[in-house]
């Protein structure tokens, strides 16, 4: 039977929601590797919408994380609550702010940051089924959180952020657009995509490399 | 010196807007060929907003193409009454209704649609000075309206729409989505892109052949 991998999304821009190129790239080598996906969205408001002309939040704007994560995957959606973890192999979140902003509230609250409930739920039924997860971006500054305290990942180096996921519980490991970390133990890899990446040529590396290693850790 | 492509956008997202996987496909071979690329869009109003999750249009919705476009772009984006044909080499447009509502009215006047001013006025300047320009999806349908009557273009299989690009003057050619058409005379290459492919992948063979060609064609 064909491998079929859960991406879940966090709306649809850089800003605000999922990175754009991070979801595209995975979805690309996805396909291109023979895996069927499957993306995911809750059916929850964005935490704000910004105007990604001039980078200003646009006060009395209101999108839904599901509805702008549908622009992402061509319409085909499936809301998080009527997802099954058992109908995955694996899992995978790209980046954007929508991960600190729609999915916890990292953006604002740093290492006191708490994870929404249902992206915490289904994340955490695949840590104990023991399947692979992916995450690319700022989606590791949620390393402890989702997957559990000592758990190793690289958010690139941002010495911001690596310190905070730090002081969450996880361990941090530099590392470049090309690279990936991998805990074995935990089965977690991630990638620091446009944490680190200035062209989609960079992105695409390492980003490539975390979609391989996820699937080759499936059991 | 090295090139640099303009890419045209439209919006952000397949029903009210650019493509998104075109987009980031073009891009990302753009990249990888070395070859500079400037995002552009015009700033003018979307005809519509799509919920991509139902398909409904939201009635009272109102967003701005260029600031839509910003996020397929992370935010690097050239006003088009901003941009120069002389600062470039060649000119592509993705796919997405965005071509066929906000660059034109093609998805309701069919064969009796015009162009946005601006938009005719940017691609013909390509044409005036001699330079490739590149199509995909149902960016061709408006061919004979921006390149000029008997040019020779795909728009995949679609009888519909192929009917009322050469009612409009341009001449079709069928094709698959892993094939381009070249209208040597003209500079111009399309594809069908996601107007005939099914998976990322396969609109990937097409859309790289399409930009390769593009880049071969500059002078």
């Amino acid at each position: 039977m064909s491998k079929k991998v859960a991406v879940l999304l966090s709306g649809c821009g850089v800003y605000d929601g999922a990175e754009i190129y991070e979801t595209v790239l995975t979805l690309l080598r996805l396909d291109e590797q023979g895996v069927k996906y499957q993306c995911i969205a809750p059916d929850i408001p964005q935490q704000e919408v910004v105007n990604h002309l001039s980078g200003e939040v646009e006060a009395d704007a209101k999108r839904s994380v599901l509805q702008e994560a549908a622009r992402l995957a061509r319409g085909d959606i499936l809301a998080l609550d009527q997802a099954q973890e058992e109908d995955f192999d694996a899992l995978i979140l790209p980046g954007g702010f929508g991960v600190a902003k729609n999915f916890s509230d990292f953006a604002t609250q740093g290492a006191k940051a708490s994870v929404e409930p249902q992206v915490k739920a289904f994340t955490q039924a695949f840590v104990s089924a023991k399947k692979p997860i992916g995450l690319m971006c700022i989606a590791p500054a949620l390393s402890a959180e989702l997957i559990g305290p000592g758990v190793v990942c690289t958010i690139g180096r941002d010495a911001g952020v690596s310190g905070a996921l730090t002081e969450m519980g996880a361990l941090h490991k530099s590392a470049d657009a090309d690279e990936i970390v991998v805990d074995q133990q935990h089965l977690l890899v991630t990638t620091p995509a446009y944490m680190m990446a200035t062209r989609l040529s960079e992105a695409k590396v390492g980003i490539f490399k975390l979609v391989d290693k996820v699937l080759e850790l499936i059991k």
